[in-house]
């Protein structure tokens, strides 16, 4: 059934989504740009999640955090870290270990959700989960360890950052994944099961649960820069948009792509009985939606005064296309 | 039958290790310095763990990281930092947020580290663990957003530290924390279940697992002021051996104390088939064992330079010499 309604409902998303009129030259550069980011970032989170070398750590928890965070995953996080940074003429090296930390945050996230006593999701990425490949004691553990690596890479002591950039992203990491923000989402999204949830209480649980590690990763891409505070406030704003943005087009996702598309189990959120914007909205409205933010972020960069911002548009344009 | 050799062992600690001529002196001057530091340590977590009221956070999520955090704990780690920081003197109340932010890593730890998957512990600190009382869930994102919250209390955004100091506590405390600290040392300890370790990979193990944080403390005390490398070496040095003490005075504790005095479950490591020092080396030895690790911090301390190390000497003295 999934599988039914998927070409139609992707094709409408993409039409109803065209808004930029260049935006064949802007998938074109945003190819070019992610690809050397990419590979830059993969292997950047290969070396540092495999410092054993170094310092040896017990191989089954290394073994565990790499397949946490390697080998799958878009890398938005650090795609949208990098991007920022680019538009503030930061320093790039800054920003690919701001976009690792959060990409690591992510991961830990995604293995602590799957776990039987949250989720119990069995596949992620088109691969059996960690507690799954590893047992559940050595998941937790490598959630754990992987948020503590978090902070590790973003406090070099080899004078590559200066102190107080490092002391800024630490600070808007830790507020972005704590009570008031990623793990506070979760939070509600765990009491909310099956309860009648109204438009602005979903908005505050995705606001925390997905919105404020993707704002966040905007606005540590800034904090290895410098720029004047309303265009940090523009950058900001940009975050929110497309925080939000990612969630309504992911429950546009759960009811109309099929596993082999997301990589995931699919209709899950509808077979929990998880409020949704679709199961608030419905789905057309949703697509809508999810229209109208992606223009308050491409306003918002208009605003922010930013020359270098092309990058930044063009991930907020295949964020809100994406088909998985 | 823990208990009816408790007494006697419990004297033949004591006895064995007064080391100290001027015990009676460190121990009375230890309890008023404690008292004023605990009083400060206990206001400042509950503010902290409950500023909620500044931000709303989802309720569940705060009251099981304050039933996690409050209300229980003897505040070690907390008190090394404060004692050590009283030795460079260095900034009190940056030491009380380091203190804090430390507690609040070890209380996510207990948090994980009771899980079913786990250790599955029912008790500690005399009440229901934290996932028996608020569910697997809650305690799973309870002690995620503890880790947060630690990085939270690190970098202030009110001037009160400055950078530098942020940084350099951030990039301590996460190394503790990790694959290469804490979470590294359960992982050993997870793959060492039934299995017979040697002397060198059980050092290995408690060096990571508890160690670590352990000697962040002092160390992270002693990065709120400022001392010569010398100092800072002995310091370290001091943190090493009584990190070790620590664990090696909980193996005895766990074979000689009651479930009523420790507070916890008592037996477990023996009946979990765990290694511990006393199934290494035999209550005796671990006792000659536990009083030459006080001897060589006690000595680290001599050879400091510092002139304030009274509160760390007591300190040493008092968790070698505890009862529960």
């Amino acid at each position: 059934m999934a599988s039914a309604v998927h070409g139609t409902v992707a094709a409408s998303l993409s039409n109803t989504l065209d808004l930029n009129a260049s935006e064949t030259i802007l998938a074109f550069e945003l190819q070019a740009w992610s690809a050397a980011q990419l590979t830059a970032i993969e292997q950047a989170l290969s070396r540092w999640v495999a410092s054993s070398i170094d310092a040896p750590a017990p191989a089954g928890l290394i073994d565990a955090m790499r397949y946490a965070v390697l080998d799958g995953g878009k890398r938005l996080r650090p795609l949208l870290a990098m991007a920022a940074c680019e538009a503030v003429n930061g320093q790039p090296q800054a920003a690919l270990r701001a976009g690792c930390a959060i990409e690591l945050i992510h991961a830990y996230s995604l293995v602590h959700d799957d776990m039987p006593c949250m989720d119990n999701d069995v596949l992620r990425r088109g691969k059996p989960t960690v507690h799954v490949q590893f047992g559940e004691a050595q998941a937790l553990l490598a959630g754990d360890a992987l948020q503590a690596m978090a902070f590790e890479l973003l406090t070099p002591d080899d004078g590559s950052i200066d102190a107080a950039t490092q002391a800024r992203l630490c600070r808007l990491l830790a507020r972005a994944a704590g009570c008031r923000g990623m793990a506070g989402g979760q939070a509600i999204d765990l009491a909310s099961v099956g309860l009648p949830l109204d438009s602005a209480q979903l908005h505050e649980m995705h606001r925390l649960k997905t919105g404020a590690v993707l704002q966040a990763s905007v606005m540590m891409g800034a904090a290895c820069g410098s720029a004047p505070p309303a265009a940090l406030q523009a950058l900001s704003d940009y975050g929110a948009a497309i925080g939000l943005a990612f969630q309504v087009v992911d429950d546009i996702l759960d009811v109309t792509a099929d596993a082999a598309t997301l990589g995931k189990t699919a209709g899950k959120d509808a077979a929990h009985d998880k409020p949704t914007f679709v199961s608030l909205l419905g789905l057309t409205s949703s697509i809508d939606y999810a229209r109208q933010l992606l223009g308050q972020a491409l306003s918002s960069l208009q605003a922010s005064g930013l020359q270098n911002t092309q990058a930044l548009e063009a991930l907020a344009d295949r964020l809100v296309n994406r088909q998985h």
